[in-house]
């Protein structure tokens, strides 16, 4: 957290999605743009799992954001047109109320007191924020990964409050095979003895479990056909000490190993837990009893609905089906199929296959406008 | 092992294609139908990593085998005019010689003393069974996954021992995102602290390093697709004991789980370890310098090489190149492409998918011939 970011809190209980309540959650949030009288240039992005609410570089903060080169003036989130927020989600450690944060009628960290996250609590809170930032409409709800289901649950929930929805790499609901993936990356941080229970000292946290966990991470996140062009069977020229049989020795190994190196101690473990398991829960079908039903209730303007044909944790046909679901209720919905050969990943590092579509939705001027 | 197993202990030093040698490494297999007096009528099973030479039950041991159903009387693998052959691939555990076995010279389990292990070993220690049995060629070789890869080097370097192969949703070389998964495997056991750096106690080994190990590997050996159809978002009905925030909710989880607890303990750690590299060490380019080389040395009569469109561990495109490179030698090559849904695992599984293209290509009488 720097000076560029914000805090709201919430007043009184929170009620949760699932049950129980918090007291009075803290909001962190970080913006970009100014927000016009009339208040309908909004533009409010939900994140993947682990990111915060630092989207990009600002006078306040000058290092680059998890989306640098994607808001600004002249890019597709225009900050000369709209106003960015983007926030922290609950649950999640950069600022905001979560399993890591202080249970203010305790005085201790939640940890698993805390109760179950769905994303239908990421999507409320953060439309609490928003509303009291005095948006009643925002022009466009965009979400990454994790954070398009946060953003479906928000048009889902508040059907008036959202005129037009960005879904990236997401989905109405994930299917067994990601679900598979990410129950076993919680039981490898479950199964690192220094996890505790959950109870675990914050100084001496699982990060065993956390960077096997982490590794999981990358092997769904990106895809074999990247792999195979950028590493193919090419060994790494340092073997590492000893004879050990089992050391590094591919450069795919090395590259994962140095993922999971960046990569730990940086985002609380119980945290990780709970957005992992409320990505699981989440699907749009829990709101009217059917997907056919949840989609009946938006109330969207325009729509865009993108993914990429190498993403193997959001594959391309829930993309078709998302898409789809949208068109009932919301003639104006495109689906870009991006053929990024990122997979999942794709919208954080193949920025120039993004771009052009997002501007092209945003309507956005400059050098990304076709 | 059981009154089906022979043993066959090899004489002298066994020298390793890594580097080091294994004194008089004793081999399992097991037999099944009768070699004819041209001893022309061999066909040698080579199997993926897990499983033992019990492939099919037989008169000795009643218990099914791991391809029950394939080998016998009017079966693909028909006893009537073959004699097959299954051997327990050296490194493994289940009565050939392996890092679980004990060092003659030391007295003591190899553990992780015993020398890298290559698919190059199991090939050779595979032929000196067959070549002490008065087999000069094999009437055809057999490889399920790993095993197709131990097949290949067999067929590489001993040209002329053998005249048919067939390669069951296997590669000429492993990829990068298939190593990934193998190398994260074989980090879960080796982050167990029971392992103890691989001198565990054999009665008190990495159980949950394993079972992580195991669960890592259902999501690889099966498709995204069948477990869509299979589980969807099915719930269990017992969500287990007490309120724990991320215990088993999911169908698709509980089925993670039952597989890991069968599989568990049935399996030496170390061995794993050793057969789980030899298979990511392995590539067919090591033999002459080059994929193209390596295929050149082959002398078949006959190939076929099946695979499934839903493998993502050996996916369609390496059965591609794998068909194309042996018919750059060998024009009777066939390439089946099944649209099995169980992904790599459904040559365990799909019995009927693969029975018939085995009949035809083997000639065998019977039902299931077309």
């Amino acid at each position: 957290m720097t000076l560029a970011t914000k805090f709201m809190t919430l007043d009184g209980p929170f009620k949760m999605h699932r049950g129980g309540f918090i007291e009075s959650p803290t909001l962190a949030y970080e913006t970009w743009g100014e927000l016009n009288e009339a208040k309908d240039n909004a533009i409010l992005i939900f994140t993947g799992l682990s990111p915060s609410a630092h989207a990009a570089s600002s006078g306040e903060d000058q290092t680059p954001g998890w989306w640098e080169n994607m808001i600004g003036e002249d890019l597709p989130l225009d900050t000369d047109k709209y106003c960015i927020i983007c926030i922290n989600s609950l649950g999640s450690c950069f600022g905001s109320a979560g399993p890591a944060s202080v249970n203010p009628a305790t005085g201790e960290r939640y940890g698993i007191s805390f109760p179950t996250l769905s994303l239908e609590d990421v999507a409320e809170s953060a439309y609490q924020v928003v509303r009291r930032l005095g948006i009643e409409r925002l022009h466009t709800v965009i979400g990454c990964s994790m954070g398009g289901m946060s953003g479906l649950a928000l048009c889902v929930k508040h059907p008036d409050a959202v005129a037009g929805f960005i879904s990236i790499s997401s989905s109405a609901r994930p299917l067994p095979w990601a679900i598979a993936i990410r129950s076993l990356q919680r039981e490898l941080i479950r199964s690192d003895p220094k996890w505790q229970g959950g109870d675990y000292d914050p100084g001496d946290p699982p990060i065993t479990g956390q960077r096997l966990a982490r590794k999981l991470g990358m092997i769904s996140y990106r895809s074999p056909e990247e792999w195979e062009k950028r590493f193919g069977r090419e060994r790494v020229t340092d073997v590492g000490p000893g004879d050990e049989p089992f050391r590094i020795e591919f450069s795919v190994e090395s590259y994962m190993e140095n993922h999971a190196n960046k990569f730990s101690g940086a985002f609380d473990a119980n945290c990780y837990l709970y957005l992992s398991r409320a990505s699981d829960l989440f699907s749009l079908a829990e709101h009217g009893g059917s997907l056919e039903n949840g989609f009946r209730r938006l109330k969207l303007e325009r729509a865009l609905v993108i993914g990429t044909m190498t993403d193997i944790l959001f594959p391309i046909h829930q993309q078709h089906q998302l898409a789809e679901g949208i068109r009932g209720v919301c003639e104006d919905t495109w689906l870009v199929e991006l053929d990024s050969i990122q997979g999942h990943d794709a919208f954080l590092v193949d920025m120039d296959a993004f771009r052009p579509v997002i501007c092209d939705f945003l309507e956005c001027a400059g050098q990304f406008n076709k």
